[in-house]
């Protein structure tokens, strides 16, 4: 089974209420009602030493950093706004005070810049040098909207990503600026039928909102906007559509509100109309030949 | 540092405003303040392979089981209702199918247990065969009362324990009932000042409770209720000093109020009352033949 298999059998074992959990498995975030009045959302994501980051390469700051960026996203990716996480981490016998406090700096670093706190966390220590593990959980509340979920997208909406996509590995994968101003702008502008972030590659993301939607898309290639480090790969539009770690926002929306937005929009990063939502139930790809092609999941798969 | 320094370093960084966040770094759970009616609680604990369990003894139902148990006693630590959790685990590349639904059985079955549903996770894979992680992140409602922090002790308190300390090591560690009801049961019967969960050892835990009031503490060595395990151990006394992983209930409330909890209890978990809050700022304990000693801090350190 891949990871979306495993959410899929996750999520059939216990059906969560509608009542108590207005958002169950298989969204960025799952939703919890409190009381009447108030829901929370909360996300999980586990990041490990030569899967997630090398800690060769990278410093312990720019790994406290993404791992708190990393659910950001998350929160992003449902228009909610971040309220505080918590942090575990795993480390080697032999860590040592310095290295803990330059990892607490990228984590409150990322939180500072979000206005997310960091309000607790366990610390554990390994029997030997086996390698460093850090998992964030992360809570959200409710923006002006309701959560924007993967199902909500429509035949005939149009589908827009925010920034560029494609190379993330040679750089921007370990500072990304997660888009939760952005989301919260947008969804405050249009209504917004589907959203998630761009984790996995556009298409293994896009087919995680076609999946839970129940219907199909068609991608221009010419419209894809590939970053600098995207151009920079052997094959750019390959690289734009399976890099994954662009941690950009996916969307879908009414035509019209496509239009609204992408007029009004006076944002600093980019939004890019790049398709269209169809009934096919698959997903296809316009070539810069003029073909039309199926659409091949082949994003990164955490467990693949 | 140890991990009492560490906690202590963390919370100095950032003073969370009381407004946003009643309770801040350093109780068994933070609670986060999301509107005006409401608030909710988290925790999160990371348990490792050759750590926290062996999974050359410990099944993996039983592993997931424990995780959900841990966090499940910091709610209960709080007199705090659990409502959702989200499980972040690390596998080593050839973790199957069949091994993750039992994982996930332990995890469910302790959530079922005490009301507490598994609302999303995070699974990832290493590169090969290094140990595995779990972490678990819980989110907990108030109660009828506030929730029972540490630092509420007060000079002249009794000072009470739930069910029997020493030797978790022989077996309950992997299989313990964290004390939500009896928590809950309590905090609704008397008024609690000062509460936490066993998972260090007695003293460990114990001293964590005086210093965060500000107190000191005798204990009558007579009166702690031993386990049965605990009583196979060379020394049963230390052993239900400092063994650890007991995840029964410490608490302090006034005088009065322990004798009304005592008369009145009808819980199935005994309740025993092993001493009393002192002013002295240092923790003592009347040995069986009647001499005071100090009572040193020999608890399980996570980073010993």
């Amino acid at each position: 089974m891949g990871e979306d298999e495993i959410t899929a059998w996750f999520a059939q074992q216990r059906r969560l209420s509608g009542e108590d959990f207005p958002i169950g498995v298989g969204d960025d975030m799952a939703e919890i009602r409190l009381s009447e009045a108030a829901t929370v959302l909360i996300t999980t994501d586990m990041l490990l030493d030569g899967v997630h980051f090398d800690l060769g390469k990278a410093t312990l700051r720019q790994v406290g950093y993404k791992a708190m960026a990393v659910s950001l996203s998350d929160c992003a990716a449902m228009a909610t706004v971040p309220v505080g996480a918590v942090v575990s981490v795993a480390l080697a016998k032999g860590f040592d005070e310095e290295q803990l406090k330059e990892l607490h700096g990228g984590i409150v670093e990322a939180g500072d810049k979000y206005g997310c706190a960091l309000v607790g966390g366990d610390i554990t220590s390994w029997r030997g040098d086996e390698p460093f593990a850090i998992s964030v959980a992360m809570l959200s509340r409710r923006g002006a909207t309701e959560p924007i979920r993967r199902s909500g997208a429509k035949v005939g909406d149009a589908i827009c990503v925010t920034g560029a996509l494609g190379g993330a590995l040679l750089g921007k994968h370990s500072e990304f600026e997660p888009r939760v101003a952005e989301a919260l702008k947008i969804a405050a502008m249009v209504s917004l039928n589907a959203m998630i972030d761009l984790s996995d590659g556009l298409s293994s993301d896009l087919n995680r909102i076609c999946k839970a939607s129940g219907v199909g898309a068609v991608i221009d290639s010419s419209r894809i906007p590939i970053s600098d480090e995207g151009q920079k790969m052997k094959d750019p539009l390959a690289s734009a559509l399976n890099d994954g770690e662009d941690f950009e926002l996916l969307f879908t929306l009414a035509e019209g509100e496509s239009e609204k937005l992408l007029k009004n929009w006076d944002g600093d990063v980019p939004i890019a109309r790049i398709g269209w939502v169809t009934e096919s139930g698959k997903m296809e790809i316009k070539m810069p030949d003029g073909q039309m092609r199926d659409l091949e999941v082949r994003g990164y798969e955490h467990l693949g």
